[in-house]
């Protein structure tokens, strides 16, 4: 079976559900580095054989792919402290940052291994579907990517900075924000001593629908329906609350456009 | 088996996905009234002996329970033109109309049935788990409709009007206002020649992990991070379309003043 030696820069929700994952597809995760030293040896002592490194001297290190799995704003900084040895392969995580950015680093072989998903450090994820948007600065480097990103998900796709920047863009439409319209639901719920539970079908039924029939076609509801009577009831219900009540009508009103 | 004698006025989402289900319940469905007579005739076909009926005048009718299963704007004008005898029970299925509105009827016996679910004609749910919200004007109208709804669903609420508004408001937020960020990152993707596939495993791990630690401690991503770089590149992103823009903006900024 193909095996790599990695190290992961970064100890957050990607890198410790990222890292047990590679080494359960049969490669050797290195070394653990993380400027949050706790976090780090939390991460190690999931892994087989793994150090705890404080430095981004890879100079004397095994691994061949070093991961960057660190918060955008954190790998311009990584990327110019690390020292690499010439044949390493250099890749960050990241949605939104173009590859360039690991031009900082004196590395001969970068790329982007971007695998769409919300990762939290309590909760196990599949990573089977988990499309994987890969990226690289050249040919053998984007082959050796395709390897490790095959040995854990069946879904690959090379793309190019600006289009990874779109699908991160419509991912946080349809997980970050999205979710915080179930804690404004959960909040109005619970103001009216009701619980959140009870929205479980309806929410369940709403994705599998919309991931069904597309979200046009699978859109209900009293804006689409333009039910003026109870869009007007629904604002005179959120007045108090001026963030719900314009969250509710820019959204109402692009529905209604939207048709 | 407990078996009543029902007529729907109405021949929507909602009149399609019931009518069936209260038959296979054991429930006889007696007639179907619309507006829509194409709509009520493809309704009664699916059904085992009802007839289509034209007017509401229900005064020579076998029906012991009239469910009004239409449009919220239009309750009002059927509550007033129905014609009811003095045993008939008389309900409406809105989550934001008040039971009162049932006062325009000339009926000793009004309540509130009101499935909490997206309902399409064109996609099967399953009751069993839907929570049914009941109000009824008098203790044994409200046992008749907790009988009627336990016959489908294992989840019965007694549920005042202000209440089930909320319930309403927050449904709206966590299932059409959801769905349109779907339809929002779908675009997104299409845009750049991606297809909204790719979001499925994302947007099955997001309600999943919502629905089981709660939308607070699921949130991930560039809001909640605090990570002003990615919030301004994807605003940059977006700067062409104000609606997308201000949409994604007004969320993210809630998500971190709500942390």
């Amino acid at each position: 079976m193909l095996s790599y030696k990695i190290s992961i820069i970064g100890s957050g929700n990607l890198a410790t559900r990222l890292a047990p994952e590679l080494e359960n597809a049969g490669h050797r995760i290195v070394e653990v580095c993380s400027r949050n030293p706790t976090n780090a040896k939390a991460l190690v002592s999931r892994l087989y054989n793994a150090n705890v490194k404080y430095d981004y001297d890879f100079t004397q290190s095994a691994a061949e792919i070093i991961i960057i799995a660190v918060s955008d704003d954190a790998i311009e900084e990584v990327a110019k402290e690390v020292a690499l040895n010439e044949n390493m392969i250099l890749v960050h995580t990241s949605g939104t940052r173009p590859l360039e950015l690991l031009n900082y680093a004196a590395a001969d072989h970068t790329g982007v291994f971007y695998p769409l998903q919300t990762f939290s450090k309590t909760k196990r994820v599949e990573f089977d579907e988990i499309p994987i948007f890969l990226e690289a600065s050249d040919g053998k480097t984007m082959r050796v990517l395709e390897k490790l990103a095959r040995s854990i998900s069946k879904k690959i796709v090379p793309l190019k900075s600006d289009q990874r920047k779109a699908v991160h863009v419509a991912a946080v439409f349809s997980c970050n924000l999205v979710n915080h319209l179930f804690r404004i639901a959960e909040e109005i719920l619970v103001e009216n001593n009701l619980s959140f539970d009870l929205l479980g079908p309806l929410i369940v039924e709403t994705i599998n629908k919309s991931l069904a029939l597309g979200p046009e076609a699978a859109q209900t509801g009293p804006a689409v329906r333009e039910d003026y009577e109870t869009l007007d009831a629904h604002m005179d219900f959120l007045k108090d609350n001026p963030v719900r009540s314009e969250i509710y009508r820019i959204i109402s009103q692009d529905i209604i456009d939207s048709k």
